[in-house]
């Protein structure tokens, strides 16, 4: 029998979610793993992935009955989960012997036990990139961010786009992928610091980038798109998405890909120009990436071949690795709400 | 030179607009109209048109800028407008000579000047229809109800589909050719009044009608939509609209047609259920009747057609038309939002 920590979803939070003083959201707790059966892999958590929708895996069936969810949710006093990127250290699977490293959604554990049909073997990417690189470009949120922009906005170089989150894991790739691989027009970041602003500009290659804690914020949106966009590119929802549904032209798009601003409180989103959507003839699609899955292999080839080009830069830049006890993983995935971060949030569990 | 009274807008409205008291919405005036120049005609007005839309025209830039309407907004201090159908009755266009019934957008007169070119003539309808449906069913309203559920809603035969405003003009029509022309499984209406719902289901044919004035609508909707819906056919807006955000199926639609529970207060929308929009992969989709309008010949035989087949109710039971002094036009107007009217409300005026 394999023992291991495991951090336990103990309260659901209405806010800030908490790991410590009263009814903390996260507990942690001991406990023994179920021996292998047959078909079963033990792995070690290596990295874990850090992804603001995690926050909504974990709301009250109030604010999200459960059949909502595009993933199952987390019940009460079960495991907080995560993608992770481990390492099998035993195995009853001929398909993935020990030693391989695997991608899956695993529970806040040292150590779990999985079938291996729930788990993908990796291979080693390019340029020595970090396996890490799976969680995020060559994961998920590459590919997030390519269908987003490609399939559900239809991005042409024609348009002008802005995107929010745009030195996040998703929006750092929309960037990217907007401006160097579809060559749009014209790409305008929004971004929580003067020094994320930099980044999306100089590194990520974005026109401009508007730092959204400026006093002078809405007055910038409004100066930066005169003459208006074709497409929102959403990561955050709130009063950001309302002020663009005010600066979309006519026929406009929002490619709604996520609404952080909303995940820690139950408050709703207050859209004063909603009358737009009609006014204007917007459109509001919501997208998730598993719907795209099966192109997966298709993006990742697209996104190697841009590498080679130098089109895209993927370097460790794009990902904000944090070593990480395991007592901190809550408090590691909490910088995805506190604004610190720049790029994909990683853990990396120090062993 | 002809004198006619006019109401102008005299101040914008913040909530319910008013025509007396202190700071009135609209105000009563006469004056002298221009003389006729070539190629213009005179009209009396026969019908108004009494439109949700038209609360917008009259918001404050503030709430919405004047580049941000679908068509050009009021000023102050000028006349209040209006779909109008009208008699000409001097004309110095050889294309509508004295006699001609129009229809034009004009102005809250008794009297109006207009260049021939933004006029219409109308033809008389079949069944001996009275000329007021061309401000409804075989005008922009049964348009906008034809062109949201076949192009942007796409309805199909295998769809569940919701409308709220089910027993106004545009919803009446919705219902109707949702489950007469296109055949569409299973229409469930949403009204202000028990009257209202019983019109819905056994005149327009609805499967269900829910009062969302009951104390249990929202319990009530919950059962009604019971496994949820393809398609939510918007003409309110607010609450309902949120609701209905977590009553959609996987890729379902909203067609965003109208949100007339914000259009008299500037409070904005607010939704609870907005992350729905992702998990659920929904799209919101606004749209206007004006750019279906080169199609409104091909929509008004369709009618006629379902019209004689039995397929369509097209009666004086589908209009609301009030009798009315010119002083009390805005007092008809304003029974858009009492919650008093069902089907289109016409202003019919007394000479």
């Amino acid at each position: 029998m394999v023992r291991t920590r495991t951090w336990i979803l103990s309260n659901r939070p209405k806010e800030i979610p908490t790991y410590s003083g009263p009814d903390p959201t996260f507990t942690l707790i001991e406990r023994d793993l179920q021996p292998l059966q047959q078909g079963q892999i033990l792995v070690k958590v290596l990295f874990f992935s850090n992804d603001p929708a995690q926050r909504t895996w974990i709301k009250s069936s109030d604010d999200l009955p459960s059949d909502r969810h595009y993933v199952k949710p987390v019940d009460l006093n079960t495991p907080m989960q995560s993608r992770g990127l481990c390492e099998v250290i035993e195995s009853r699977s001929d398909a993935l012997p020990k030693g391989t490293t695997i991608l899956a959604r695993v529970d806040w554990n040292e150590y779990v036990v999985l079938d291996a049909k729930d788990a993908t073997a990796l291979s080693p990417l390019p340029n020595g990139l970090s396996f890490s690189h799976y969680l995020g470009v060559f994961g998920t949120t590459g590919l997030t961010a390519y269908y987003g922009i490609v399939v559900v906005g239809e991005a042409k170089a024609s348009h002008r786009l802005v995107v929010s989150g745009a030195a996040g894991a998703t929006g750092s790739m929309v960037v990217q992928i907007a401006k160097r691989i579809i060559g749009v027009g014209e790409v305008i970041g929004i971004a929580g610091s003067d020094d994320k602003c930099k980044f999306v500009v100089e590194t990520l290659g974005a026109d401009k980038c508007l730092n959204y804690r400026s006093p002078s914020f809405f007055d910038d949106l409004t100066k930066a798109t005169e003459g208006c966009v074709d497409i929102y590119f959403d990561n955050v929802g709130g009063t950001i998405l309302d002020a663009m549904l005010g600066r979309l032209k006519q026929n406009g798009v929002v490619v709604a890909c996520g609404s952080i601003s909303g995940y820690n409180s139950d408050h709703g989103t207050l859209l004063t120009n909603y009358f737009q959507v009609i006014s204007m003839r917007l459109q509001i699609r919501g997208f998730i990436a598993a719907d795209y899955v099966h192109k997966a292999q298709k993006v990742t080839e697209i996104f190697i071949r841009a590498l080679e080009q130098g089109k895209l830069t993927i370097n460790d830049e794009l990902e904000h690795v944090v070593p990480t006890t395991f007592e901190d993983v809550p408090k590691t995935w909490l910088k995805l709400f506190d604004g610190s971060n720049t790029g994909k949030l990683v853990t990396k569990i120090i062993p």
